[in-house]
């Protein structure tokens, strides 16, 4: 693998040409490592955390959720962004009390994923969460989220079918269905 | 299931607050179900294709590639962007003689997937491709592209130990995982 000094382009000038209530775009004129100059533009994005919670008997809970920007319901695990001065963690505690009314004292960090490396920074934490308490659940005022708790088999056969489309979720699901059934990389995830 | 009714949002009135050279961002007002109004943000995208290359002997076609909005070296599966009118099959044929100097007439679609549904509608479809042949490798004057041939146990590996990070590459792997690995799988979805 080359070293990032073989590829990397340095900014000559940084630019925050677009902010919204949501999204905050920037535009940099960059300079090549064969000195040309090109523009990058690219979204700045707080993180995320997503959560992978698991019931017992290989079963995980999943929601439904209507999402506006692809006018469907969609099939996913708990998930929200990093406020500001969050840790993941918190994040991750906080988003599956508030979306699944659960709570658990053992949510174990698994990876780190960049969601869309062509436009955006954005950095989503994914956890694993188990001995799930019940406690009150609190959506924010203009989510709707509904429970959906499935064996891991079910999802898997959901994501090779079509039924379950969202990147985060698939990713999710994939490192659980390997956690639940391959015992040795159990032990070296979980330890 | 509830039923999308259930939940959806309806759009009051859209608004295209942003263009730039490559993201278009719209504010929507709209109603939620209970009738309350709120707003959403997010971005329209083309589209993206991806390709696992399958080299045989259960070697997969990664590269390596700049990205600035995360300044770093990326390890990705091939990928790229839809050209307006463009099928997302031939996108894919056309990145992967691109950016890998092959192509191929066995390119499989295997699924599609919402890479950002909080705030972007880009649906990104995933492709299989085999009998790989050597062409003329044409990268984007602004693109830098290294080959990175690897096994499928190798590249599994490089995901559970956090070098492999981009969503689109580890969705694809573990899809090329499952293809390469489980038998009946392999004969189902490359009938």
């Amino acid at each position: 693998m080359l070293e990032k000094y073989d590829f990397a382009e340095k900014c000559l000038e940084s630019k925050n040409i677009f902010s919204g209530r949501l999204l905050h775009v920037f535009r940099d004129k960059v300079i090549l490592p064969d000195d040309r100059e090109t523009i990058r533009e690219y979204i700045k994005h707080p993180g995320a955390s997503v959560v992978i919670p698991y019931l017992n008997d290989n079963q995980v809970l999943l929601i439904h959720q209507f999402r506006y920007p692809v006018n469907r319901v969609m099939i996913e695990l708990p998930a929200g962004k990093i406020d500001p001065g969050e840790n993941p963690d918190t994040t991750i505690k906080r988003e599956l009390e508030e979306e699944t009314g659960y709570t658990s004292d053992n949510i174990i960090n698994l990876c780190a994923i960049y969601t869309t490396v062509g436009y955006s920074d954005e950095l989503l934490h994914l956890f694993w969460a188990y001995n799930l308490k019940p406690c009150v659940k609190k959506p924010d005022y203009d989510e709707r989220i509904e429970l959906f708790p499935t064996s891991i088999g079910n999802a898997m056969e959901m994501i090779y079918s079509g039924e379950i489309t969202d990147a985060k979720s698939v990713i999710g699901l994939f490192w659980a269905d390997k956690i639940i059934n391959d015992r040795q990389f159990r032990k070296r995830v979980l330890k």
